[in-house]
């Protein structure tokens, strides 16, 4: 059963669901009690499976095992729209394989997230040939193409990414950076803000950066003062220099949350291999042969998962955590930071994450006995559940934190 | 004559000025040109005079002789308005005392900007009996009361200091900083400039900031955004960890220009003695028994003003430097950054820039010739001139670059 002290009281529900059973209460029985699903969006990157998806892996059953370790771990998938990848020339789209990606998601019951709809870095190279006017338009245009095109498998978007370098990256020419010192940022978010919204009103839209300083706060600040509707905020967390802490992570949440707006951890990475030396600024600029992940850094990677997995879940601001790539395999820069090794052995942090998952903050299959009334008691991590007896199921969905009181049919 | 080549073309005009003497032309004579006021605000702290000001000086000779080495530099004073010292009983503020000095620097021609309104350091240790409305509340009056009665005497303000660190400055508690975290950055800059526009419709309004990262533009940014008048950017320059150089200072400049805003350099400190280590995040957190002025460090100096000051002037954003402390006596930190030694000496320093000022970028007393039509052309920088002959005397204005007719008549 799962943890449900006082850290994470917000996250659970103290369940009292009446079952019947062709309209009876179904009193004194032993039932079957396991959630299917959690509410907290454990997130992971679903760019490793896009292939499988579209039923074009290399290697199909190193690719269907690869989905099964996905499925142990996550629920929430991000899916890559780098503009300069999805859209090298310019009107032909990648749209058809990123919908059958998003759609194999989208039917296991696994929301989508895209990644990103406005960025300086991986830009379409095409933009240098137009004007700011143009380069504005196309954005616009492309931003309200792909929300629409994508709308059902996708209804969450990081709409524009790092904004507070944006007008002043100046590690190579591009559009997007050109443009946004040109309008300033706050009409940049706006205006991709407004078309990502019009495009799909319902969609939750993030704003995301690596920024932790106070600059992102003023840009947060300056957005919401501007009207501007923020529907999450995403903190980018890669720690390729090493583990944050929770002191570095708990005052990084302090100051964020104090916009009232959900936060998305995204971009988690952690280490098991050799740490980034500290004085290099730009990740990019790490270049290595190889980083192996070594059995050292893998017991640190496990207790450092487990360390800012509690942190974030304690937070009640978090709705999200996005991890970037289960797989060593391709990862960013090389670097040993899945949870599955280049072998596709899970490494220790793979274990330790899925059991806070699945057994601490999950209820994996339980038996338990109803009262004289039908009434089943239970406290559990909010979500999906199925209660089964006599072999016919009910659902039943832990949405608040609290009370719940919920009538459920066995059918 | 002055230096009018290219680097700073926008501050000088082409000027050609006919002459008259009792209404007619005064054809083909000898007259004095001379400069008697920059336009250019080449400010600095006023602190150092307050006392002589008031005929309170423990030392009356020795505070002449600075009152005069300091008009020998200066045209724009900065004067003290701390709050937790201007005011540190709530209701008896210092007033008179520096309402004397405004006027003294006033009657002598030099603008007086007040330093600051609104800041969480040195702040009144009163506002912590208060909540936050009431702080909110004290704020604002405190503004609109000082701001009115300086009136006239002080026209220029650093309304809000260092906002960008305001609301998670974590040093010590005092006021500004809950209320500016309770509220936000924005709502917090809108009020005081509220408060100060009001008292003082005409006055000349800062936003001033050590931060010099994306975090200060993401804040202006976000304050031009939400409509807030700024009339001028304030930009802290304190080189205590060394001079910035000019790739730097013009990096800064470029950045901070695209807003159309004029620039100030405020609180520009450049040493004649030890550089204090990198390392230190917070300049206060360096205490030294002593920091000697030494014979390299003046040479040092003298070199690293005249480049900062030519820096400056030749980006034509910037209106106004003032720096921090003509003296090394009493100087923040205890750091030799004046351009006069503990002894009362002027250091190289004080030659160079009093050369720049007066030699090189002025017109000191100079004998020209009028032509056959009683005019008198020169090229020299903005400010006021006068022009004598005959014992008559005519004075003229250089307002604007670029070319310039003035008829001027000798009275």
């Amino acid at each position: 059963m799962s943890e449900t002290s006082g850290r994470y009281r917000h996250r659970t529900a103290d369940a009292t669901v009446t079952l019947t059973l062709d309209g009876q209460p179904l009193a004194d029985r032993e039932v079957v009690l396991e959630q299917t699903r959690h509410k907290f969006l454990f997130g992971c990157t679903g760019f490793e499976l896009v292939d499988h998806a579209n039923g074009a892996a290399a290697d199909p059953d190193a690719a269907a095992r690869n989905a099964d370790l996905w499925e142990g771990l996550f629920n929430f998938a991000t899916l890559p729209f780098y503009w300069g990848r999805y859209e090298p020339v310019r009107g032909k789209p990648d749209t058809e394989r990123l919908l059958k990606a998003a759609r194999w998601f989208a039917e296991r019951g696994h929301p989508v997230k895209g990644h990103p709809l406005a960025w300086h870095t991986v830009t379409a190279d095409w933009l240098l040939d137009l004007d700011n006017e143009e380069i504005a338009r196309a954005q616009v245009e492309r931003i309200e193409r792909d929300v629409s095109a994508f709308a059902g498998a996708i209804d969450m978007w990081d709409v524009i990414n790092e904004v507070v370098i944006m007008p002043i990256f100046d590690k190579y020419d591009n559009g997007i950076t050109r443009l946004c010192r040109d309008i300033g940022r706050i009409p940049m978010v706006r205006m991709v803000f407004d078309a990502a919204r019009k495009a799909n009103p319902t969609a939750t839209l993030l704003l995301n950066d690596f920024d932790m300083t106070a600059a992102y706060e003023c840009l947060v600040e300056g957005v919401l003062e501007a009207g501007i509707q923020i529907d999450a905020l995403g903190l980018q967390s890669h720690m390729h220099q090493g583990y944050w802490g929770e002191e570095k992570t708990e005052a990084i949440l302090d100051r964020f949350s104090r916009y009232g707006l959900p936060i998305h951890f995204t971009e988690t990475t952690i280490l098991s291999g050799e740490i980034m030396p500290a004085h290099i600024e730009d990740l990019n600029d790490h270049v290595v042969d190889s980083w192996p992940s070594t059995p050292e850094g893998e017991a640190r990677q496990a207790d450092e998962i487990e360390r800012h997995y509690r942190t974030l879940l304690a937070h009640p601001s978090v709705e999200a955590v996005t991890y970037w790539g289960m797989n060593d395999a391709g990862m960013w820069l090389g670097a040993p930071g899945g949870f599955v090794g280049v072998d596709g052995t899970p490494k220790p942090s793979y274990h330790r994450l899925h059991h806070l998952v699945n057994e601490e903050w999950g209820t994996p299959s339980t038996t338990l006995a109803t009262d004289a009334e039908g009434r089943l008691r239970f406290t559990g991590f909010l979500g999906d559940y199925t209660i089964t007896a006599e072999g016919r199921r009910a659902d039943v969905a832990l949405v608040e934190p609290g009370e719940a009181r919920v009538e459920a049919a066995l059918g």
